[in-house]
């Protein structure tokens, strides 16, 4: 664990300069707006320790892929996100010298990133060789409405003497990946344009052909007589401002930017939009740039902050969680996705995995409009037919979905995860299923879902093998959620999965074969799937083997679970821990101890299927085997605990991913944050704590307050009504905030809500 | 399969050049001599498509490993094989344009490899833009007398016009391997002198520090005229002689090179060695240098020649493997082993794997006098240490050995493999039981062998765990030698020889104990070796559990094999075969079939401990689910079937390898020739035809003759006797020709042997 900002209800903030520590910082202190976002960066010249980075959703490089020994099924690339041209660059020249707060002497540095407002912004005092000191103030952001547009801000002033400044704004394209296999560059110019008016550079992707266009403007004010040089150089345009400031005179540059590519605009316009999305930029001005921007992030928290009375380390946790995702993803393209470091670093290049249904899902669903998630789903069925791909490419029928991917296409390179790891399939076919219950959008179904749903049965159905003996389907050679356990047999919650998505399929079918008998019949007969076929998956769903410890009464995690020497985690040395820092990975394998959620996890998603009883027996027989060396593992852990009863068990759990990143827990902060375990800690507040559960059509909860804290709120969206739950020592207090008159049902008793009205029920006594 | 070259009995003969094949050709025809090797590349320039690979015995390179995702416990290089400085080159030119087999018309080529002799001869006719004819005849060997000597004859004759002949032998220091996984170059230049009496090239590998000084001087007949000059270039020494050539006569360059190293000098001496070497060679001349090669081995022939009758195409494919053997071990250096590929390519970077006590050890031990199979030994003797160091990386007591190494270290780095295909570790004690059987040298476990037995037996007690619900010791999580099984519990294989291997221990401490209890005393305080480790050592072997498959009263190859669906190999479609060309990586390991023995491997190496019928089920369970897909698979299956009376089967088994290469079966033999299975080759026909077995201090012989054969022979080697095995479809006939009288069994009945006279045994009737 390592802190480097205080604890602040809104403010993430860091005080003094940390060097050693910088790309820690950096990462915390990332900015997005859905479409493009980068780490913490400093806008002028820094030659410490930093990771470099700007980012601009969609746009990837199919990196050549690097594996030890190659195997049939491989794909040929890793799809990596890109650092982009390096657009907030401001070169800054005090009395001629550069200045670099490496090497400049540096006073009351403060570097804070503002939840509320969504902005960066940096003050300190710099010292020259003569002692003569110089305030600097930096804001930046990326506009929340409009999502091509950035801006900064950067203030100089002479404390003591005059002086001469030179600020230089520019777009620079030569930049590199750090994560890049064989140490290539990624970008190409294409064009570059240079005036002190606007200036623009447009860079193109080798291989995937992206082109981004980077067009820039700026503003000075303080010194009018200041003087402008255009200059350029290979891939880099930049203009020079030279002022003369009094001392206690401010200049301040206010650098415009507006980034556009060719996912949205055709190859002609992107030039041109670019140029003209900064030149309205340049004409709105800075203030009503940022008042729109603040008003955007205003309404953000109005319908979806969750506050945490009596903690304000959690309060600050929960928040940047909840900012960060917000940041990442705004549901308005159906092309993107959440990849695991969302716009703060390069790390698991590709941008989807299994995550996004199984963590963030929840959270949009939850608290946005229905639109975001359907969008979230409508990305995977667009990725169908190349699921088909890779299914074909493994030697089976129907749907299997990537582990990892950009456009579709699978892009891990691992074996064991990447052929093996097909419970994920079902991730996605249980997002459906969990849209369709929060939303009730049963149409999805006809449009969108059932292709997937038969598609992916296929692959099941094909997947699984008949086992004569003892007259069962079993699903071997897989690897389960827990990933250290590879090349296993009959992972329970696969097995588990798989059947579940048959019976769905087949549901649904029944659904359809109803409601939409018309739309039915084309997709089955585009697919050409047979009534032989529909009935080897009703045999398949009923014959499926599920291991079973009749000895624990508990489901098996795998075949041959009790073979391995039946250790907790409280018999090993802390020191060991974590394993994967410390054990052989055949040590890991062979041991007992769980990654992440794996029987439970099944029970977390089919939570509606299981009795109490029986998820009390397997959380106390598995949970003290899991060392959670996962980022999403505490969270389901901390779920099923809340609803156990076992809140000091929920609360511990939780506390393991809250403030993840803001303290650097798994000590790989610097590499970027853990964007998708954010959604996973949101849950645990919101599922775990306040007991969260959507099934017959009606939301259900079941709020306690974690001893150590007052109380806490969140806000909830169920079918177009938003409303707040408010809990604390005494009770709970709801009131509706947005639509039509809902009921509810808090630990099991209906409560019905009305517009603005807040319903208060007390906790029931135990 | 593909055959470039012509079969006869003692020729390798390429008629014609083969562009596309030519890789092919050049591995087929690579010399050796222990020392150093090199694949049947051409003397002067060529354009086309070739392999160019010169390799100095015990000289690699630690190449940056290449993974996908970092485990711990993978080694961080990976040792490579290297292409060495050139030192065959002979830059050609016939007035004045450049001989380039791939540009220049060319007629009646033959390359021919010489195997009674271990010369490679090319003959050939080119023809120039003026249709003028040049007839060219090249030699070339490396000595067997001199194993740091090479010498090269090449000899040109303008057939109709004079002609113009510059001829220009160099040493060339500026190679590459096309195994290099981030394309560096390996050899920087330490030194090169430059004269037209001695040139002088030194080389030195970056990281590992080999130095390596090739040294050449030529003589010129034909042409008393001719001038000579000395050219430098970088890591480059050439002497360019010029000659004019009437019709008709022959101008012949020798060419000789002497090449040292640091491993066998000093660094003062490594230059003036390799000078000296040159300059005796050259003094010798090439008449008498070539006849003291000839002779050596003109006598390997003589003392290992097997020989067929009614089959050319048996006969070529023996010789050739028994030859490629010699050329790639000769025994007198126990830092060097054998590679998978010998010197006949980069591929299988590291130089030693199991093979060589699997398979090569039984060749080695059989035919050649003691002393060489027991430098195998002390090969792994000399790793001890850095087999510990190797185990307790991966969190265990005790030695495991490395899977690839050169020098004891891993080199090897697929979890899967490296980490689990622990197996390995017992074939490195069964070469030392198996070596002390054959030889009698009781000795060499007083002063070498029980280190080894004692740390391996060490390490299988960690590795393997004690399950209490059966009162059983499981070893969990192997790979077995079936590497189309990965990460599996309970490989009956591994379990088999980890008891084996600890039961072998204490029977040979009880032989110690009886007479060399002083040693074992201090071998034992040495290692820290305590009564209650060996007492544990009892246990496990008494209670490990070996998996059994009921229903077929055979083993199970593991836990849960019956789980998979039951098919064999004659339900595949042959278009799927090989599989792991056709199907994925996790297709293949759920599947039943088995890539190389694996149950059977023990009923290989334990053969003395299972009865026939035993061996029988399981041979007729296991072989018809055996896609033999590793080279080294079929000959133990052939050799079981041997010894199970199914002669036809043993015979189809046989075929698979006997020509693996020279009709490139696997077509990966461009790459390389596939030198480990070539023992396995040679033990189908004297294990499996000849049914040779050592037990009891004794020779037991059980043969028989495939029917497509009229006969065979073959000579064996055991105790100081060399005795010849003649077997035709009659009876054999036995002959000593070597040692005091021998005693051995041929079907159950000790016949006695005597030096020099034959003894006729007639087939039993069935």
């Amino acid at each position: 664990m390592k802190r480097v900002c205080s604890v602040d209800p809104w403010l993430v903030q860091e005080d003094g300069l940390h060097p050693h520590d910088n790309r820690l910082a950096e990462s915390l202190m990332s900015l997005g707006n859905g479409h493009m976002g980068m780490r913490g960066n400093f806008e002028e010249d820094f030659s410490g320790d930093t990771l470099q980075g700007t980012y601009i959703a969609g746009i990837y490089y199919p990196d050549k892929t690097r594996v030890g020994w190659w195997k049939i099924g491989y794909p040929e690339y890793f799809a990596k996100v890109l650092n982009a041209p390096n657009f907030i660059g401001i070169g800054v020249k005090i009395n001629g010298r550069s200045v670099d707060l490496a090497k400049w002497q540096v006073e009351s540095f403060q570097r804070t990133l503002d939840m509320q407002r969504s902005l960066l912004q940096r003050s300190f005092i710099l010292v020259d060789e003569d002692d003569q000191r110089y305030e600097v103030f930096t804001t930046r952001f990326l506009s929340r409405t409009r999502r091509e547009v950035a801006a900064i801000q950067y203030s100089i002033k002479p404390l003591q003497q005059p002086a001469q400044i030179e600020m230089t704004p520019y777009l620079d394209g030569d930049v590199v990946n750090e994560d890049a296999n064989y140490g290539e560059k990624f970008w190409e110019l294409m064009d570059q344009s240079c005036t002190t008016d606007v200036s623009t550079l447009t860079m193109k992707t080798k291989k995937t052909g992206f082109v981004v266009t980077a067009a820039m403007r700026w503003s000075l004010q303080g010194d009018e007589d200041s003087t402008v040089a255009a200059n350029e150089g290979d891939k880099y345009v930049g203009n020079t401002l030279t002022c003369q400031a009094e001392a206690g005179q401010t200049i301040t540059l206010t650098k415009y930017i507006a980034v556009t590519t060719n996912r949205d605009w055709s190859a002609d316009d992107i030039g041109p939009m670019a140029v003209q999305g900064v030149s309205e930029a340049h004409e709105v001005g800075w203030e009503s740039l940022l008042a729109e921007h603040v008003a955007a992030w205003k309404q953000i928290w109005a319908d979806g902050d969750v506050t945490i009375a009596g903690d304000d380390e959690a309060q600050q946790g929960v928040r940047f969680n909840v900012f960060q995702l917000h940041q990442t993803y705004t549901g308005d393209d159906p092309r993107l996705n959440i990849g695991p470091k969302g716009f703060t670093g390069e790390k698991y290049g590709g941008s989807t995995y299994w995550d996004t249904e199984a963590y963030c899902l929840p959270f949009y669903l939850s608290t946005m409009d229905s639109s975001i998630a359907r969008n979230l789903l409508i990305y995977r069925h667009n990725h169908l037919e190349k699921a088909v791909e890779n299914a074909a490419k493994l030697g089976c029928r129907g749907a299997l979905y990537p582990m990892v991917t950009m456009n579709g296409e699978e892009c891990h390179n691992e074996w064991e995860i990447t052929f093996e790891e097909i419970h994920r399939n079902a991730a996605i076919t249980y997002a459906i299923f969990n849209y369709v219950r929060y939303t009730g959008d049963w149409q999805y179904l006809a449009d969108y879902g059932y292709d997937v749903l038969l598609e992916t049965s296929r692959y099941w159905a094909d997947r699984a093998q008949y086992q004569p003996q003892k007259d069962v389907y079993m699903i071997l050679g897989v690897t389960g959620p827990n990933e250290y356990e590879n090349n296993i047999n009959n992972n329970w919650y696969t097995n588990t999965m798989a059947a579940w998505n048959l019976r769905y399929t087949l549901e649904v079918r029944s659904y359809l074969e109803t409601h939409h008998a018309q739309r039915l019949h084309e997709i089955e007969q585009d697919r050409g799937l047979t009534a032989e076929e529909r009935q080897l998956w009703t045999v398949i769903k009923d014959k499926m083997y599920f291991p079973f410890i009749d000895e624990h009464n508990v489901f098996a995690q795998q075949d041959g679970f009790m073979d391995k020497e039946q250790l907790t985690v409280e018999e090993l040395d802390p020191k060991e821990r974590p394993l994967n820092q410390n054990w052989s990975w055949d040590r890991i394998l062979r041991s007992v101890f769980i990654k992440q959620a794996d029987v439970l996890q099944g029970l977390f998603f089919l939570n509606h299927e299981f009795d109490e009883d029986t998820k009390r027996r397997n959380f106390l027989f598995y949970e003290p085997r899991t060392v959670h060396e996962s980022s999403l593992s505490p969270c389901v852990h901390s779920i099923l605990a809340g609803e156990l009863g076992m809140e000091s068990k929920a609360y511990e759990l939780y506390l393991r991913t809250a403030r993840l990143d803001l303290d650097n827990y798994n000590n790989d902060t610097e590499d970027g944050l853990h964007i998708t375990s954010m959604a996973g800690s949101w849950m645990s507040i919101v599922y775990g704590f306040g007991g969260l559960r959507v099934h017959d059509d009606t939301v259900h909860l079941k709020p306690f307050v974690p001893k150590a804290w007052d109380g806490y709120s969140f806000k909830l969206m169920f079918r177009g009504r938003r409303f707040l739950v408010a809990v604390n020592q005494d009770g709970c207090e709801l009131r509706q905030e947005q639509g039509e008159p809902l009921t509810v049902y808090v630990h099991g008793e209906p409560v019905s809500l009305q517009n603005k009205e807040g319903v208060t029920i007390p906790h029931s006594q135990p």
